[in-house]
């Protein structure tokens, strides 16, 4: 099952606007435009073709930049309007050759991605005063339904042909793998029993039908579509809290330095031991004094120490999960002035209404939750030259493990800032202290009244770290820590990180990536999607699945 | 990998405590105590032996029945102590060989049963006044453990061998599938990475670092230990609500008559199309009048009709999941007098706080809730001679769909009730009103204040059916419904229901059948734990796993 006829070469995830090829942004004062004009020919892989706007991961990474780019550079853009520039069709969904290809692995990582870009766009709503309006001109189905139903508002065109639709599981045997299902029945709030027809017919529903069942927001006629679109972005532009006018910041090429056992960046880099199936992770404080001002920082732009190690740490995530999927346990490092991290902190938390200073704490905050939901082991290792304090602080409180030196000798500290009592939530809605003392609430505000340095034994005492080995057992500790982790099965510590990461409440967010991930990914697996004569397989093909009809 | 060596014959549910194998119960005054004594060779199939206290589903059907039995039959016990009848083990947990024999759909239906179970165990604790305690006198590993999880209090022997542990993902490369990973961080509220560590050794924590890391309450040295737990238990039942003495009711046998396409029962049956893939599931209401005062429902006892029939509804979905894989899609039917089902409703409610009324209605959730969890298509029809009113239109809002009729001549309504706006709520915390209208909260409300008969169109305008075709169109509509059903994948149709099911709210009890589950049902497919080299498949024998490292 996991012969991936797909090649898969080293991804980049990386672009910018004049590089797209599938995506057009158009920026006209308080609204953009992003249309979808998938190129046929550009998708990662010749082996299949981007017909009808469906996408592959190459379309999802334009996309992702976009909306990134759209919250640091164009400040002035209150209003997202996503549309196809294709006659007739909005988006067919995720390209099902390109999925049929795939190994398990890859389908994997691709849902997990396409989701967090869909998250983001959410992200951008609720945080940024950024609103989304999917302006459906044509056939919507699947994957391109799942991105309307990330967006604010969902207006459908009134032809007689357009419809929406999730025809994933009559016609291909699997789930809508973008949060789909959750949305309908959670964001949106369309009633299980409509959306459980509505799930199971590939034509759809158009008209005013969707609009009753609440699967979309309005439909106009064609003739006055584009009309009540600009319209509506117009009526939620007035809305925002966003500046008036730019200018916004220039996020540059990261230039990573990608080696055969590692990827180096200004403040971050990616250590590959193949043979131990270990990576070091080290994220390099700042360096310099860093600016304190909002001012100044606009001036840094991508300078700025924050927004660069983290954009970064984003891409070395990234690169990690799709391109060394041997690596299964990631040792977590920082080096520096633990006093330069908390300035910054400082600053971040006094500047906190200010748009860039937000943006970059959301896209902080982005970064750490990509973190949490990459399928690795990360130990992170306080040492001495470390300098885990605030913001950086949440790295180690995001690993599974932290093991903090205890050498009366060499001082070596852990620190906490407002960074780690609110501004960076989980997934679940929490922050990471709250989640970790779950069983404890009052600890977390103790804590941070204390708010001095913690040596390693009080770390320990303080249950902020989750092992202190003196300088003589430091090296067998770790050491004999990672060898064992290496041994085990990788699914079942991927399961098991799964369970143990997000205690605590539930949220539409962790619900897409727990329940509906964990159900899509059993489904990537079974022979009646992808065995000789699954759905996913027959796809396209002349034979009809044949499936094993016992239900589990 | 579905390779199933373990002979599946008709399983059946019922036991009583005469029958039993593996457990023993002894009440003492308000004490009950639930002893563990695994027969060897007491297994459901002779190609495994039940060693150290570990279970199959046989095992797993007698605790369910104890634990029923207590809270019907002896309302004088307030606290149950579970512990073991054998020498310094407690359980093993789940037979490991019996796992390894199992296809994936026995291990997934295996898994199903033993969570609800423990969720029955915390159910009897939150809302029927009977405390259990976990007294772990020797080694307690996996769903040992995990049994303890679900107690109120664990408490272990201090005697230099006995611990807890969680070795699957070290030993079995699979997680530990009845809640554990759940119960360790979101009810016993375990540091995530002191989890992470004990979820990793297979020799488990004991003594005073247990009682830290808040995996058990308390250690007693060995000359304590059976003192210190009589004492904690006196304590605990001096705390409970329940009658200070019996008699309870007796639960008698059900008496189901199984033939090759039909399981019935006195007002349930279950009627097997097996070319079609279709059972039809009816439930008839009351025949004659019922009673109503808590003395006559006390006389009338198990037959009682609200506790005969759904006690038969119970058995007949436990019989469906794992005695009728190929059962697909569940026609969902009454018939009867929906007054005679509203006059039970009313007695039910005005004697809620009634300890034997309070068990019926915590047993009437409970199957209903089992039903929310099958894992089939269920379809209620509402025609003629139905009744569909009150707790009977509970089947009509857990399943996926309703169909009513639309017949001016033939008139047929539905009817509300209290039972559906508190009493049997979803694992979600919320009524099945409330799930089907997350959209438009204020909606429940002004229905049960209606509290009028609704028929068909009615009933359609307030949201509370699907489909509501008239007499030309219901035989084709429904067929159809029906036949388009059984066409579909039934992994992808479990993984669509699983997801739309659950809308709103997450609980731990979603969380353990929703992402716990659902990451172990794909582990459960994976060839790293069932391959030919996979851990379960290894474990036991002379070979090692070998795994394929690619994390996912």
């Amino acid at each position: 099952m996991d012969t991936a006829t797909t090649p898969q070469p080293q991804i980049s995830f990386e672009t910018s606007p004049d590089r797209y090829r599938h995506w057009k942004l158009a920026v006209d004062g308080p609204v953009a435009t992003l249309g979808m004009d998938v190129r046929e020919d550009g998708g990662l892989s010749p082996e299949y073709r981007l017909k009808l706007n469906s996408y592959d991961l190459g379309v999802d990474i334009e996309l992702a930049d976009a909306i990134q780019r759209i919250r640091f550079e164009h400040p002035e853009v209150h209003v997202v309007v996503i549309t196809s520039l294709k006659e007739r069709i909005f988006c067919a969904g995720a390209n099902i050759f390109m999925l049929r290809g795939s190994s398990h692995a890859w389908k994997v990582n691709f849902c997990k991605y396409t989701n967090e870009t869909r998250l983001a766009i959410e992200d951008a709503s609720e945080h940024s005063g950024i609103k989304f309006i999917a302006a459906i001109n044509g056939i919507c189905a699947g994957g391109g339904y799942e991105l309307a139903l990330a967006c604010d508002e969902i207006l459908l065109v009134d032809d007689g042909n357009s419809a929406v639709s999730l025809p994933e599981t009559p016609l291909l045997g699997v789930l809508p793998g973008t949060g789909g299902l959750t949305r309908v029945v959670d964001k949106r709030k369309v009633r299980r029993d409509l959306a459980d027809f509505f799930g199971t017919i590939a034509e759809g529903i158009k008209g005013k039908r969707a609009v009753e069942w609440r699967l979309v927001d309005a439909v106009y006629p064609t003739s006055q579509f584009k009309e009540r679109v600009q319209k509506r972005a117009n009526e939620l532009a007035a809305l925002s809290d966003r500046p008036a006018t730019g200018p916004g910041i220039s996020l540059g090429a990261l230039g990573a330095r990608v080696s055969a056992d590692a990827v180096r960046y200004s403040a971050v880099s990616l250590d590959i031991d193949r043979d131990k199936r270990v990576a070091t992770l080290t994220v390099r404080g700042p360096d310099e004094d860093t600016p304190s001002t909002p001012d100044a920082i606009v001036v840094a732009g991508d300078r700025f120490w924050p927004l660069r190690a983290f954009r970064e740490l984003d891409d070395a995530l990234l690169r990690l999960r799709v391109n060394e999927p041997l690596i299964g346990t990631v040792v977590v490092k920082t080096e520096g002035d633990p006093a330069r991290v908390l300035a910054v902190d400082e600053t971040v938390a006094a500047h906190a209404s200010h748009w860039l200073v937000r943006e970059i704490t959301h896209f902080i905050k982005r970064t750490l939750k990509r973190m949490d939901l990459t399928s690795r082991s990360f130990f992170a290792l306080i040492e001495p030259g470390s300098c885990f304090a605030g913001t950086l602080f949440e790295l180690a409180l995001a690993a599974d493990r932290s093991y903090m030196l205890d050498d009366p000798d060499r001082p070596n500290t852990i620190r906490l800032s407002p960074m780690n009592t609110g501004p960076l939530r989980m997934s679940n809605g929490l922050t990471r202290l709250e989640t970790r003392f779950l069983g404890d609430p009052g600890r977390v505000e103790e804590l941070v009244e204390e708010r001095e340095a913690f040596d390693a034994q009080a770390a320990l005492d303080a249950g902020l770290v989750s092992f202190a080995p003196d300088e003589l057992d430091w090296d067998d500790e770790v050491r004999l820590a990672i060898e064992g982790r290496a041994a085990f099965s990788p699914d079942a510590l991927t399961g098991m990180e799964a369970n143990l990461r997000f205690a605590g409440p539930e949220t539409m967010e962790t619900k897409i990536f727990g329940r509906l991930t964990a159900w899509q990914n059993w489904i990537f697996q079974r022979p009646n999607a992808v065995g000789e004569k699954g759905a996913l397989t027959s796809y396209g093909s002349q034979s009809r699945p044949e499936f094993d009809y016992r239900r589990t």
